[in-house]
């Protein structure tokens, strides 16, 4: 039975883009309370005063127990006297994560204290939460790296803490630079040492061995694991526990305490990610947009055929889908499978799907890719096996854009039956104003459009031998707040396949969100 | 010692987001070259036919063999008459990498044959190799799948390319899905099965452990490695080599041949992620942008008191740098190392160095790149240096793109001293039209530009959170038949970015190679 500390409001804040508001932090607990982890780390109320309102608030979770963290007091001081260390034992938050330094170095060279002081900071910090009621899980700084140097020393700020009413005792890999045979035997070490402790692991992935150290600790006696949801953290990040609980779960049969939501892993996942601003790498496991993504058509049919041939586990399992990217090396197979969720009644033997095929191929010679635009090509697909068009025509555009002015104008006309409506806008750069032009015009007809965003923009070069003159490819990510949908367009001309890609984007929400409004 | 194989134009292609040109492909070949891996796969000539081509153009290398790639031949058939098979080992490429099936299981379901008829594909398509002339790398495809379920089965697959010629095997975890422990004993048993063998490994990131089973595959006697710089790979990626290699060489001690050129680890996993157009994670371990960042303010001086403290390696030995600090000795040294080639009289303690380090920084802050651009970045480096500006000034631009007229057209006023020239024309797009009218302008002064072409063109939005209204960075490639050079272009505006980039890189050509004139 492993239980699991998430530090993503605390050590994956120290991520180089990341930094959380309160609400986000209560919005991230929540999201990991309904997850089911055991503890979450929500901020350093001693040091920072946003976490300290945060935490006077009452928190009400179902099972994660909501963690302060907090460094041992100040050399040469009491506790009571040390303000930072008493502000964070009176935030009323029964769990306490104090860190204390384990390697002689670091205590002589960063603290410039005596091995003994150190040791009687731990001990009093520990003693003094003890006393005022407070459950302490003891994080060991730098505990691999000071086993080495000194283990007599390192094993004695352990049992500084132990003897004073620590129960968790956890070994931290601060430089993320330890190996797991290491790993594996100082804590088993550890675990003969303290055997009535709880042993913990805190592994940062600067040498890209944070998830191997971890099971490495595992396997010497540990059974809590600290980390963050997606790895954020400083430099390479911490341990990743969204693929660690699968991992354990499904890959080694070992229980969780308490157990998880494994079926919410992804979303849960994708939540955090959006809160934090942070695009999640479509390539993490288990919880990538790519991670069951298949692309060569021998994998893509073998998958087809028998799941277990390319997929290790079932997407399902973690909430997430497998994804069969479009090219035209794909089967009717496989279109069929991309397409029966929108067109229910569409059927293998269909002769339209020979139609989806032929138009599919053509224009991925042309420099379209369907793989990133699912939404622009639900729409090919609605044009030949339903005839539809867009609601709307597009009469015109025109685009200025000038080195003076510093701002591109644009025009735009669009009809709806018979009226017309013409406008006009400014933008940073020509995409920036006909999408504003684009929008002032179909929000005349259409005014739920305004919920829609462009949330992100990509550009290729399809066959960049003849460059500047080449085949461009843009791609468009857009979101109503509900759904997100991808669209492209292609041409010579990098604003015609913007305002391709563009109009899509409304034509998508247009035919194929209506009937959820 | 361990030999490396990298392939990111093959296997890394299968990335979501990934579509190499033949160009991005010799390119990414000359960059592995340089870093100095053992092989590099570039494609597969039998099914692709710009691999065909790319692989029948002589392809120089100074220590690295490109490798093309293949299956083994179609079931009931035979080798020189399975065409695909044979034009692969037509391919005038030395070194071939033959994937077959080594799971009893694939065997019956993907391919629909017997145990039988797959022992004869691989040994008759090693046979064949082998006969004309070819050294053979047989990829054993989830091998460690296979072992599970019929290990005599999956060592005789082995056994039918071994006894055929194949001096390497190599043992892959096709889904990803496999663990250390089991990796390290299965490949112990092939090494012993297979003594004078050249055992491989070839992992896939599925349960995030690609890196710690291709270690423990090495404790188990493989002593060649298959994986992609960067992670690039089908759903989570392949074995990231950009971190095996400095973990393999800094980390435990054992070296690589040939001998990697670790120092610039960093600029060419970058260069290549320029290639690939993908933005690198940040985070990713030993070459990411914040891989040896410090944000922590504890941590931040802790570093400053003693480097150890908070960092594992020494960020110059992978040729990346602390991010804290501007003048650090690693990044000048780097810099210097950069710019030495254009600048030979520039020492270590010229003051002008920090001035183009601190431009550099505040650049790259405003969504700059100079790893894709170094022509720009030498650009920028003899402004500052010399106080030298371009020959010409653009008095200005103007551009006009219009959904009637089908093409783009621009005006462009050049000054050189005090003659202006004035030029419109159009183009197929607005960069297109721009470029056209531009070099109108400049080679009325300087005819000898008119040998200079654009080859490539890429845009990135730098932060994709405002999407339209977001930054925009251009990197375009030049020619002159001669040299390649790249220039970068950043702005809200695509038209601004594009010309920007357009202008320094006539101005590369202007200023930086005309004494070769």
């Amino acid at each position: 039975m492993i239980e699991l500390l998430d530090t993503t409001c605390r050590d994956g804040q120290q991520h180089a883009e990341i930094s959380f508001s309160s609400l986000d932090k209560y919005h991230i607990l929540m999201q990991l309370d309904r997850l089911g982890l055991a503890f979450v780390e929500l901020g350093a109320p001693g040091f920072n005063l946003k976490d300290r309102e945060l935490m006077t608030k009452p928190l009400s979770t179902t099972v994660t127990r909501p963690c302060a963290f907090g460094a041992t007091r100040r050399k040469d001081t009491a506790p009571e006297q040390d303000e930072a260390f008493r502000t964070l034992i009176d935030c009323p938050v029964y769990d306490v994560v104090l860190v204390g330094k384990s390697s002689i170095a670091h205590v002589r060279e960063v603290l410039k204290t005596t091995a003994e002081e150190n040791l009687k900071m731990i001990a009093s910090s520990v003693r003094y939460a003890v006393q005022k009621g407070k459950r302490v899980i003891f994080d060991a700084e730098h505990f691999f790296d000071g086993y080495r140097l000194d283990p007599d020393y390192a094993v004695a700020t352990l049992a500084a803490a132990r003897e004073n009413g620590a129960r968790r005792l956890v070994l931290c890999d601060t430089n993320g630079g330890a190996f797991p045979e290491t790993v594996k035997s100082v804590t088993k070490e550890v675990k003969n040492r303290f055997p009535d402790a709880v042993i913990g692991v805190h592994c940062h992935n600067d040498n890209g061995l944070a998830l191997a150290n971890t099971l490495a600790a595992i396997e010497g006696g540990a059974t809590h694991v600290q980390g963050t949801l997606l790895g954020f953290g400083e430099r390479c990040g911490n341990l990743n526990l969204s693929t660690l609980i699968p991992l354990l779960t499904l890959g080694m049969g070992i229980e969780l305490t308490p157990e998880v939501r494994l079926g919410e892993l992804t979303p849960i996942a994708r939540g955090i990610a959006e809160i934090a601003n942070v695009n999640l790498p479509d390539n993490m496991p288990y919880v990538g947009r790519a991670a069951f993504a298949h692309k060569a058509g021998m994998h893509a049919d073998g998958v087809l055929k028998d799941r277990q041939t390319f997929e290790f586990i079932d997407p399902a399992l973690v909430g997430n889908a497998r994804r069969l990217l479009l090219s035209d090396a794909a089967g009717k197979h496989l279109l069929l499978n991309k397409l029966q969720p929108y067109f229910p009644t569409l059927t293998k033997d269909d002769p339209a799907l020979d139609s989806v095929a032929a138009a599919l191929k053509e224009r991925e010679s042309n420099g379209y890719s369907y793989e990133g635009a699912e939404a622009s090509f639900v729409l090919l697909a609605n044009r030949i096996l339903h005839g539809k068009n867009a609601p709307y025509d597009v009469v015109n555009y025109s685009l200025h854009d000038n080195s003076e002015e510093g701002e591109a104008s644009a025009q735009v006309s669009v009809r709806v039956g018979s009226a017309i409506k013409t406008a006009t806008a400014r933008g940073l750069g020509p995409v920036h104003a006909l999408d504003i032009t684009l929008r002032k015009c179909l929000v005349s007809f259409y005014p739920f459009l305004n919920a829609c965003n462009l949330i992100d923009y990509k550009v290729r070069v399809v066959n960049p031998s003849s460059a500047t003159g080449a085949v461009v490819r843009v791609l468009i990510t857009s979101s109503d707040g509900k759904h997100i949908w991808q669209t492209v367009g292609v041409s010579p001309d990098i604003i015609r396949a913007s305002f391709d890609a563009l109009t899509e984007s409304y034509d998508y929400a247009l035919t194929m969100l209506t009937n959820e409004r």
